[in-house]
């Protein structure tokens, strides 16, 4: 292992997410938050030395290629760095009081999920809001740029799907791939910032909120910066908009490139995306019958809320603009069985993904006809490619390991005195991503009242949720540590 | 195909079940049950011309072997036809006057699941009650042969895995096999019917109770004579006989055959066998500690409520001493958490199957290592032998169309107006075949409630998952039928 690239690499992550942070900084100078600005400073100071000691100490390395090992530990490592160094400013302001808090806020930021600890939001200094949104932003992009370009060449549970379909050259060695296909991407994302704050603010909120509504639609975070999230606005035009980039956002980035491109054509008859597309449409239609006459009144409330909530849950963002713990039971287990899914694959999206669902589904029907005809040869075919075995069982691994997990985290959340609903669903919001679940973690409640211990394990669940399991578990075995 | 054929089969499996009607129609008979009887007799009549009829018909026919299709077909007949016909008599005698309810309550009894419409067990006559259990016995019977013998020879998900495993000559045609194992297994069968009556007569039970409730637990059936189960008789003695023999029950049969063949140490090397007795152990051990000073005041009491209850969720059998839903959350998650696994392959247990995890488990642990070494070449091995890949593939399937089939019908539940809980354990109740869950469908409660078309598609459910899925879901798709 080139453990001295690693270090370097995650320092100048470091430095760049420090970089970052001088926005907040500034917005704290501007609208005079005092202890949120001192957080802010001596954070970044912190960050700086700790990185630059780093980047000094170890500035002479060997070999510029990275080895699949480390690029498990890079991950890993980089996301929970982030959350360690990112969470500073919380506590030293004291914004955040308990150190326990402060992380499990940051990594579910920079994880995209969106659960917050936070009882009243709109009592935290706007700078922290700002960084708050930032981290989900941050998060998001890693996220495009790790599952687009990085895990595929890692070989993770199938990711290797997305790999024909990264813009940019295919090269051997990450670097120069990376930084080309991470150009495209992030030009895209901030793109998709630019529009999404615009029309935002076309509809009257201001350039603050727009821009951390933004954030956390793109990353499909979910933290929102008024207590009752994006309801606080009751406007038809915002819900509408939010729920178009939460869709948008839960694609697969590859796909916004060659839709950029003019290949539309390629993109109908991406299996994924309609499969995704179809998903969106039958939850909402579903969710809007559903609720018509007993809920609302209207149809067009009924879409309204039903697609908003369909989307946000799917693409695991999180936003709410409605309580859906009051809706009929019926809707109830649609919302619970989005929650299984997840967005597209190389999208910004959490959960076991669209592209795995529908090779599972393939493949557990493949098994039909094997039992008809045991003799026969039946491919796996994805958008007209041959899947390739070896990636369908990968994925079969990822889906009983993500099982699995959900059932760990259950069990550990009931031991701390939680209802079943309350736990597994807690389970499927923080490792997928999500944020809201069912039970105490509704929509309109929060994740303050777990005990420490409980906190960290859900920032565990979160982090390897968001890095596909393999990526963090793989760490935790001894194969990984041989030489 | 050879419907002939199959028909002929599966008339005279309704022969058979028509003459163990007879002994039902004996209780009524002495008991001086008017009713009973003479549902009893008109049942028995019935099935006698139709079946006879058809034997008559049908005598002719071309070649002796079963096809695979024709194996699918007469399997998955066979439990649907011995429904329809082993309802009758509840049916006609009036002592259920809905045909869904008496329908759902008979294939609850042929599938061991043990889950029931009854409001007042008590309230049926001893004839009923008698049948009622019987029905458990003889589809737990059916089952053993079936896994044993049947399914790997028709490579349903994994069941290929006990194939090496059968006690008899393997030979390629399915008849003589059959018939060597299944006179093997009869007896093993009966030879604990015998033992676990005998116990539980020692103990204080009448004869028909000591063999209603052998019958429900060799089957991991879970039906009770009594409106509160086993919790009736409230005896530690009672509840311990019962507890060691549903971990019987749940044990592969073809292992029992070999410790009768004084074969005990390979049995000693069987990682299904170990895995299930470590998983019972653990979840006794967790829910008893979880019990102690919360509960129950003495050490004693803990172990014998968790054990049992243990034994009865993750055998799928059912019968309850205590209501768990009163218990502690950590203990809750646990049962919560046995229910998606089940017994082991060619018990009478249902469920996933303990098998299935195992290999599940290796395979995607199996992942990891092809993570840090791609080149490597890692065999997945159980008990010394190697699993084959198609086999491992097999399995991966089986798991999500069992995840898929949870989900789908925890929406159909949700939909007819039951919250999620109650919707989602509904469904690892029945397609599982264990009887109890969560919610409105605990232990101290029954199905009544639901609707007829939800106890359809629950009767569906309960034979889709005692016939391990595919068995059942393969004639629903269209290449089974094209020639």
């Amino acid at each position: 292992m080139n453990l001295i690239l690693v270090t370097r690499i995650i320092s100048f992550v470091m430095v760049i997410m420090g970089g970052f942070m001088l926005v907040p900084a500034c917005i704290a100078f501007i609208y005079n938050e005092g202890s949120a600005l001192h957080g802010f400073t001596i954070s970044i100071v912190l960050i700086f030395i700790i990185a630059g000691t780093a980047l000094f100490v170890f500035r002479k390395h060997r070999g510029r290629t990275l080895s699949a090992r480390d690029g498990f530990l890079f991950v890993t490592l980089s996301w929970v760095c982030a959350s360690l160094f990112g969470c500073l400013p919380y506590f030293i302001s004291g914004a955040i009081p308990s150190f326990t808090n402060a992380f499990f806020e940051t990594i579910s930021g920079f994880s995209t999920t969106g659960a917050s600890i936070l009882e009243n939001i709109e009592g935290l200094p706007k700078s922290m809001l700002f960084w708050r949104s930032l981290t989900h932003w941050l998060g998001g992009m890693g996220i495009v740029v790790l599952t687009v370009a990085i895990l595929p060449l890692l070989g993770i549970g199938g990711m290797q799907l997305i790999k024909a379909e990264a813009p940019g050259p295919t090269v051997d060695k990450i670097s120069p791939r990376i930084t080309e296909t991470a150009k495209i991407l992030w030009l895209i994302y901030v793109g998709f910032t630019i529009a999404e704050t615009a029309l935002l603010m076309a509809g009257g909120m201001n350039l603050f909120d727009a821009l951390t509504h933004t954030f956390g639609t793109l990353a499909t975070g979910g933290f929102s910066t008024r207590n009752t999230s994006v309801a606080a606005y009751n406007s038809a035009y915002i819900d509408g908009v939010i729920t178009v980039f939460m869709v948008l956002a839960g694609v697969n980035f590859t796909l916004h490139y060659r839709l950029l491109s003019g290949n539309v054509k390629s993109l109908m008859r991406d299996t994924e995306l309609r499969t995704y597309i179809a998903i969106f449409i039958i939850s909402s239609a579903v969710i809007s019958i559903s609720l018509y006459g007993s809920v609302y009144t209207t149809i067009g409330q009924c879409i309204r809320y039903a697609s908003f909530q369909s989307a946000s849950i799917l693409t695991t963002t999180g936003f709410a603009t409605a309580d859906y713990e009051q809706w009929p039971f019926i809707a109830q287990s649609m919302i619970f069985i989005l929650m299984f899914i997840g967005g597209c694959s190389g999208s910004t999206g959490g959960g076991i993904k669209v592209i795995r669902i529908i090779t599972l589904f393939k493949q557990g029907f493949n098994e039909m006809k094997y039992l008809v005809h045991p003799r026969g040869v039946f491919t796996l075919r994805l958008s007209g490619n041959i899947i390739k075995k070896d990636i369908a069982n990968a994925i079969s691994g990822f889906f009983f390991l993500y099982i699995l997990m959900l059932l760990v985290v259950t069990f550990i959340v009931a031991a701390s005195g939680q209802d079943i609903i309350t736990s597994l669903t807690t389970a499927l919001a923080t490792v997928g991503n999500i944020g809201p679940g069912f039970g105490k973690i509704g929509p309109t409640e929060n994740f303050a009242f777990y005990s420490d211990s409980v906190k960290w394990v859900l920032s565990f669940a979160m982090l390897a949720g968001r890095l596909e399991l393999y990526t963090v578990l793989v760490i935790i075995t001894p194969t990984f540590w041989k030489k």
